[in-house]
């Protein structure tokens, strides 16, 4: 019942969708689960490189869309098995926890041998080591994918860290490789360079980390760093509009333009870095930035990227107070705050109480 | 002018207002200077031990009120001069910063060698190696007196970290010893006894830490301790409250009693300490301590703390974040909290906006 | 086969052992596994007070001593669940992990309808809600506490956090009041005197805090707080420390007494605690702690604890510090240290190697 | 006795120094005071842009080299003055603290009314803040510029932040744009292409932060929040590195490459910058690392930053933690840590003792 990869490419090609030439037989099928910001564009920066999609949502009308972009829709799982060609590949794209676990669940009912379930989300590495081991009993191989690159990806591409045993990862790798920035123009690591037998792959964009699991751990590390990096910044704006503030001496006072500070320090100085770039976008906008909230959300990462440094008691005071920093910009007062304050009263008589 | 000390404390004793016989030779007639919380409780538990204090305020009914207690009433602080003996001691127990400095200047004005300046509040201890140094060249002994105790000192008595040079420290030892606990029912340290040749006066409640600052300096310390102990409660206890949360799983949430667990550490516990104590009473009053406000304050001590520790290159994550968290309180959001949702909006367009 | 405890209990008296008369019905049975400092004391502290104990260990010499101490000695589990009356009260005193975990399986291998299994180690508490629930199916009843007190509790008394079934918490009363420290010279909260219908438990040392699993629950906060509390104490003596260092101008320098200091902050500070008058003591035997490596271990509670914190998004930057510093204590450097040290070299030619 | 410039440039011109023709009437001649790592570059790319300029060093080989590549050599600070130009243009390049104060109070023992002392180096921006003041009285204007770029600045440019009054910082734009980036091939930021009237030299690499002391303000946050971008990096490599621990369960444990992972996160991933670059440079040299020790030295920048954020109140948890993990870098053990011990032998008699 599956139709020919070389007969979709086709009648995708007469759609006008592709628009670099498919790579002769590097061209892949796969099929993608989940089309929301990040699966809907991974399935087009594929069929840019002339692979071919069939793709699948909950939503009809994100399947109509992938159509439209010369995706091959699939009504169900079942159908977009159907529809891939031996081995299937699966890649799932959907929200770590329950969506991800059921539909990993699901496909494993009727995947055969050989088949790939790959997980490009945010799973817990722990979780795919036991899928792994639960996968491989049936002969399904599992390939786990933490993947960088949020709302840029389609653009510029993705940096991924993959997980799995070598020959599974390795037959991916025309896939990878399309989704992956590339060369590109990023300057090459001088003292890289110079090694020989160096994994060619890690300056293309992805990597095969290790077993099972190590894709999603060091994706997982990446956004601890991340969080790290951005309360970095957070703290030293905070201290550079602080600086304005009319409880310091007159002469201390500086009132500072921090577009401008963010625009120059991506010039030259040692902090520049992507993040920063996107805060003297955001800065340039506004200031103030004040259409957002100051409430700032975490995923799983952070946290598990804790408890990992926890098992391998590695001291991560950095990690730690970035990611407590956003647990405590959710709450307006601890409960905390009011014991130090009944605390206080109680040795000193001091009051600090609501008018 | 004065009035002979012998001649005051009979009158005093006609008052009614020495509890305990005057101990002889050793007692000493002292300034006060500044009648608040503190000052007005140091002048009463002084005159309990029948010493004489000559006190002034700039609020004549802290004056008033104090010589209700005994005290003989000054009108200026040359007047508190005239009226004592000398060498004169001056106790000055006012806000650090400006009040004290300026108070110290307008004493050493008038004082005269040999005289003794007090600063038993809580002044920068490098103010008073500084003033310590200026006054000295006129003959003036500087001491500095650390003080410990808040509201409860006057019944408990205060624990006082003194600096200064030897001979003008000593010479205020039936001072010190007055206001100090003194033995009292805390149990002696074991390993101390066996030592010959401790000093006595650390049992009693006070020491003399070393020259002019070494009292600050120490006291300074105890502060940045007592942030510390604080906030490490207040996190235990942040974690005991938020185990209810609805947004736990149902059979890992507990609906825990603070009330209790802060009177059953108190009971054996390795955590037990004075300031479980005084947690253990307001969580008795009220266990949700709705009557704070949940913004705490910090005086200087905590921020000089941080400043002595990196000065001397002392790793201090622990008492830094107590202070840290302490300013976080006080306002509702951050500028870096909205930095940070700035960031995450651009790299993955997670949207943070108020509503 | 089992001795009535009315029997056994003349015996034990014959031989001199009970310090306090038998409290008449309140006197209960009860197997204790696990005779290591903990366990050992425990079964003296409730054969003090009047209760019968059948021990066991691996270590047939533990229990031989333990017999000395007016024991009833068991050669198995089994044979201690042959001793015991009718519902037989075991209490599981050993490390944590796999040994607890064993001997709980074994003794629910032939434990009856409501007998009781007594958790008082250090699990986690997630292990004590899914062995409650295993256990239940059976009909045994399972209780975990948090037991405090260390080496002291022989003497003092220990802090007890229960969790369970009330009814199964409750027929232990007479147990856990004989191991806390009952009121004692402890002072009594002021605000709680006042709240009729409180739990007077609270009050002897010992609470039931919830749910299994409750107890570890609370008990394991606890030790979280405690790491906070040394962790500010250490980093205040590291400063009083520092502040001899010959890198400090001159003026600006101390040689502080830390004995005496540790000594008078124990008399009438607000940092006054047990864990001051335990670093008071080990001060008085050696001012420069020389006997001690610096390398601090940790267990299970303070990591979980922060785990617990990241469920309910506390931040907790105190408490993660407290255990950082312990990581840190047991390596000399970090990797991350020398990647700081290669970035600095890169961007500036600094040179931070081994001569 | 002042050579013209025009002169000069005939003559550097005819040793062929000069490697990009001078810009007209923008070329300038300006002296530059210490020619160590920083100093030496920035004369030379001063030069190359056609400007002049007249040297100084303590030590005369270092004068020698500079003069080898077009400058004017001086002996000593006045016939530095002496060979500039009306108004004269001293920039002063030299450690913060006493060099650099020293050195400016020479200069302002003979400068005129006009002329310009720069402070390029790493001074604490109360300094400025005093020196402007005092220099201001005799009519000789401060400027203070901090500079980032380190070894790289020659090739890649300066970012520089300046302070000083506007009239001032304006006179030296032409020196200001020859050592700065320029637009060079760094993309613009979005947002602010579309904001008219921008100031364009931010956009360039560098800016005029405000008056006196800003310049050197920004510079010490922008070393603040380096010192927390390389911690963030060091915790994270330090769990990776980790992760191939034994302690670990086996199959949890991952042997990563950390040269690879460094690399791809350079290319599309959220953590890329200018520091990971640096990173995975130094991984592709050597993955352990093994040249550097560990010790890791800071400078004044990171704890003036802490002050900063002390006195106006703003929580820095990431960037303490940052500055703090460098000071323990440098010790084998902690006073505090061996009080941990202390305590926990005194409690729990944990013995943590060297063999």
């Amino acid at each position: 019942m599956r139709r020919s990869a070389r007969r979709h490419r086709r009648q995708a090609s007469r759609n006008g969708e592709l628009t670099s030439p498919p790579s002769g037989d590097q061209s892949m099928r796969i099929g993608i689960i989940g089309l929301g910001r990040m699966g809907g564009n991974i399935a087009q920066r594929l069929m840019r490189a002339g692979h071919e999609t069939v793709v699948y949502d909950r939503d009809p009308k994100a399947v109509t869309e992938s159509v439209g972009h010369g995706a091959v829709g699939a009504d169900s799982l079942e159908d977009m098995h159907a529809k891939l060609e031996e081995p299937a590949i699966f890649w799932v794209m959907l929200p770590a926890g329950d969506p991800t676990e059921q539909t990993i669940e699901t496909i494993a009912g009727f995947a055969g041998e050989g088949d790939i379930i790959i997980d490009g989300g945010n799973s817990f590495y722990k979780d795919d080591i036991r899928r792994s081991k639960a996968l491989a009993e049936k002969g399904i191989r599992y390939v786990d994918v933490g993947t960088s690159g949020g709302v840029w990806g389609l653009e510029r591409g993705y940096c991924m860290m993959v997980g799995g045993e070598k020959a599974a990862v390795d037959s991916l790798d025309p896939i990878l490789e399309a989704l992956a920035p590339g060369l590109g123009t990023i300057p090459r690591t001088p003292n890289r360079m110079a090694n020989e037998g160096e994994d060619p792959r890690a300056e293309k964009g992805y990597i095969h980390a290790g077993p099972a699991g190590a894709g999603h751990f060091v994706k997982m590390v990446h956004n601890g760093i991340e969080y790290g990096l951005m309360q970095a910044y957070a703290e030293g704006f905070d201290i550079l509009k602080g600086k304005s503030s009319d409880k310091l001496p007159e002469d201390e006072r500086f009132d500072l333009n921090l577009t401008d500070i963010a625009e120059v320090w991506r010039r030259g100085s040692v902090i520049s870095s992507w993040l920063l770039d996107l805060s003297a976008s955001a800065l340039a906008e506004d200031q103030m930035l004040e259409k957002f909230s100051g409430k700032v959300a975490d995923s799983g990462e952070g946290h598990w990227t804790i408890e990992a440094a926890m098992e391998e008691a590695v001291p991560v005071n950095v990690l730690s107070a970035a990611l407590f920093a956003r647990y405590r910009s959710r709450v307006d007062h601890t409960f905390g705050d009011k014991l130090l304050s009944a605390m206080r009263f109680g040795f000193g008589g001091h009051v600090e109480m609501p008018q």
